[in-house]
């Protein structure tokens, strides 16, 4: 037997876009059998984006998936490239009762059966095979279990004379699943040749070797290689990160893909399953990894939700700076329009730090004054202390949505996640105003770290780096008060960052953290402007979430709640 | 055997208030105690109140629940009350692997182990039994799969001689679970005297009898009495409507709790179960009971996020004309400020309406002309077409955040959820701004009918009817634009709302709608929309939620979506 070529399609989806992805899916086949492959593997709900939610739930939505998945069966066959495997994800058909008393549970809104996460194996033209995801993850950002029924049985499918298994995503994180089931011989005796897993895994930082080391446990259990695909690219607040990868029956890594970018993995499976090394792209530094996240989520949100621009304030200081060059990353300098909106405590360095940036970016620059605004409320209403403070923020937020009105960009919100945690930042201001806030994940700590490893880059590249340094080293404030730093309400940023993503993070009481050698002051402060932050946000729930975990990793809590760390 | 007097302690309880929800059980247990009664059941998590969502998953909130527990036994004991059984209910000790590969699973956000959604029963001054919910719903407005591990045994404990059942509420919703378990008789050949169910069971419009009619199933099952107790008052955006109720064990309602309200039911289980009859609460109006879970739903809202008052804008229009006197019902005329915002586009007739629904309802009114400030933005930025009509929204926004800074009210939205579905308010905008839209799950039509049914009930009391008659009769219009009324760009509103009423709250898709015989032109303008509303919204999360079902049953959708239903 000759080998057998395999090409995973790293994709970018975009949930609900049926006909943009069934284009996704012809364009990568077509380059995967022009380059011989018999096999082509996509993510997880290819054709239907992933998450949907309760997409999920409408029947419209379901049919018509499955009449692109059929189409794009017909066309491949058309085209004549029937002869082509083609492994992808959708959703599957209803009818799926989940336990007794259905009819009673939809009387109370649970719907009477549920469809499933399906993979399909297109091919002549068909579709000729289907299998339906066993474990359904419903913690953290997953709600599958909401959506979903569970599949019952295993898909083994024959690709030029290769037995191929199928799995999805959360099928390989559980012991004893259906990969243990494949892993039985069949009546031949035959085991898997190969494993083809369709993921969409999304993006937390250090995640890649826990997908490889899981992974390689698999490609031993069933003592085949693993082809694992996943998702690429920025869908609502998650980033799937790609980084497909190819391990040998023992495990180890034997071709990956590039992360961050769409891709076309091609790797042979031998006969002998002694696999041979493909392309294997190389691992990122941490800061880097971090960044591009950042600019993939947001290059994808703007892009999705149909924008060609953005629009952010440009205070001076170093979130906006870093927000802004984000942006000019994912979607191009001269789209992105920064409007520097000084008050009467503005000082003048801050104003000349947005207008360097700017130029820097080659961002479209605007100057637009609030005292005039500011002075109009306040000869009506004469308001001072936080609200005052507070109707400076919101009447740059009234500007930038006025500007997005009438030129059709993006608001994005420059707010940071200590920032948001701790409540520094006002409800309906323009730093938490917008449609996405790029830093929602990223500490002030961090946002240094990457703002210095961003200027380094374009150093090392022989470019000008594109965030001013006084930006990076003047002491952050708000400039809402005469002479305002934010350490004047706030312990170090390195300090509170430590505190944060012990309480945020990893949901420690104050008996924990104290255990853990922190001063009781520090802790007692950050806890209660954490406390206060939550109770606040979630009194207006207008404003970016915080996600108690990386990268939209969000905590579903409650919007009223009394519950504050006992404070002794 | 005497009777056994038992109390449904029907009460508000408070998520995260284990404080406040303690003194509850408490004061209730007193009463009780004092009225004769040996056994008191208190709804579904009444420590912690319902529903926690992921504060479930903080250990220390855990602890601290525990604590609340066994200081309830303790103190009760200490007055002598040890012998009064008490059913309540909390969150459950962690510990509960669901499932294998924990450990990997945690690896990747979800929780190692999960607690319970307990049942717990003090007496002699400890907590003597506990029973673990069984059915966890993951459907709808339910996430408790999600943060919960599901029960496995049934918990039957003696009160003074009977034996009684313990269930909570998911429970009887399925068949074969921990009931059809309890029907069986024990060793010695005894059944179930009582079945006590604790629930924390959501408004919606005509639910009662569903609920009524499946325990009267339970009741025939287990051949005894049903005692359910449920949660009453706002949470969120949930409404619990309390109507606890006991049934015989034929399944016939044998005393009734009233609504919306806290109540202690109080009724004696016969020693021969052939059970008497004890108060029984009349049925609600239909447009009573609506009005009702909107006035508890706010009330609940305002009080327990720490707030005695809000703010709202009263353009002399319906919406704000029903909302404001929502609010005056919910927490009193002089704790409502009512703040009229002309543009120079208002007419004379909506300053006037405004000014006399304010004192109707006693409330505190103020004048604040938006002209000025939106001037000085004019000045600056020269606004015309959708972008001038949202400055003038965004400008009323501001001057309402402002007051409620300046004065520590609560800012309440207007919006109704015809306008909120179709997009017919402005992202925010003095409409869709707020921290609570009572109005949001009350389509147009209904608004009307409650704004009747109000005035009605007002004059049928010798008292002024709220709402000015001219607020109800003039044609509804955002007076945004001179001579604008809402039906310039909408369909009539009783047609838009079955219209709605089909595509979102029961997912019909565009063939269904035109099977029902709607126009196509009107079915066409509606999804679209709707479809472009609910984009843009999710592109902005801030906003209220619309919810796709009555009273906060909110259809989790992804914020980024290219799904439209075809118009062909």
């Amino acid at each position: 037997m000759a080998d057998l070529r395999v090409a995973l399609a790293q994709v970018d989806t975009c949930v609900g876009d049926l006909d943009g992805n069934a284009a996704l899916v012809l364009a990568r086949t077509r380059q995967a059998a022009a380059a011989g492959a018999r096999l082509v593997v996509f993510p997880e709900m290819t054709l239907t984006g992933y998450p949907i939610e309760d997409l999920a739930l409408r029947a419209s939505f379901r049919r018509a998936a499955w009449a692109a998945a059929a189409d794009v069966a017909a066309q491949l066959a058309a085209e004549g490239l029937g002869g082509t495997a083609v492994v992808l994800g959708t959703v599957g058909t209803a009818g799926n009762p989940r336990g007794a008393g259905a009819a009673e549970r939809e009387a109370s809104g649970s719907p009477r059966d549920l469809p499933t996460n399906r993979a399909v194996v297109l091919r002549d033209g068909a579709v000729q095979a289907a299998y339906d995801k066993h474990h359904l993850p419903n913690y953290g950002v997953f709600d599958e279990f909401r959506i979903f029924a569970p599949g019952e049985t295993t898909t083994v499918v024959e690709v030029a004379g290769r037995r191929v298994g199928i799995a999805i995503c959360e099928d390989i994180w559980q012991e004893g699943g259906p990969v243990a089931e494949m892993a039985t011989l069949d009546e031949a005796g035959n085991g898997l040749d190969l494993l083809a897993v369709l993921n969409g895994s999304p993006y937390e930082e250090g995640k890649g070797h826990v997908r490889t080391d899981l992974a390689a446990r698999r490609a031993r259990e069933v003592d085949a290689p693993v082809a694992y695909v996943n998702l690429v690219g920025g869908q609502d607040d998650l980033v799937f990160d790609g980084g497909s990868f190819v391990l040998d029956r023992a495990g180890d890594v034997v071709a990956r893909a590039p992360r961050f970018v769409e891709d076309l993995l091609v790797w042979d499976l031998p006969d002998d399953g002694a696999a041979p090394r493909g392309p294997v792209s190389p691992e990122l530094h941490a800061d880097e990894e971090v960044y591009r996240a950042c600019v993939a989520g947001l290059a994808g949100y703007v892009r999705k939700n149909g924008f060609r621009s953005v629009a952010l304030g440009l205070s001076g200081g170093i979130d906006s700076a870093l927000t802004a060059t984000m942006a000019a990353d994912a979607i191009g300098g001269s789209n992105v329009v920064g409007v520097s909106m000084p008050s009467t405590y503005s000082s003048e360095h801050s104003k000349d730090d947005a207008a360097d940036l700017a130029k820097r970016l080659g961002a479209d620059y605007r100057v637009q004054p609030i005292a005039p605004m500011v002075a109009a409320f306040q000869d009506q209403m004469s308001l001072d202390g936080v609200a005052e403070e507070n109707l400076q923020a919101r009447v740059r937020g009234v500007v930038l949505m006025a500007i997005s009105n009438r030129e059709g960009h993006l608001v994005i919100a420059p707010g940071n996640k200590s920032e948001l945690a701790t409540g520094y930042a006002t409800i309906y201001d323009a730093g938490s105003i917008g449609g996405f806030a790029p830093l929602k994940d990223v500490d002030k700590s961090r946002v240094w770290q990457l703002a210095r490893w961003r200027n380094d880059k374009a150093l090392d590249a022989g470019e000008i780096p594109p965030i001013p340094e006084s930006s990076i080293t003047k002491p952050p404030s708000a400039e809402l008060r005469p002479g305002q730093t934010d350490q004047d309400s706030l312990p170090p940023y390195d300090l509170l960052d430590e505190v944060l993503d012990a309480y945020i993070e990893h949901a420690e009481g104050r008996a924990e953290l104290l255990a853990r050698g922190f001063d009781p002051d520090v802790v007692d402060k950050v806890v209660t402007l954490v406390d206060r932050a939550e109770w606040k946000r979630r009194q207006y729930p207008p404003g970016p979430k915080v996600t108690a975990l990386a990268f939209g990793r969000d905590r579903r809590l409650p919007i009223t709640s009394r519950w504050r760390e006992p404070l002794d």
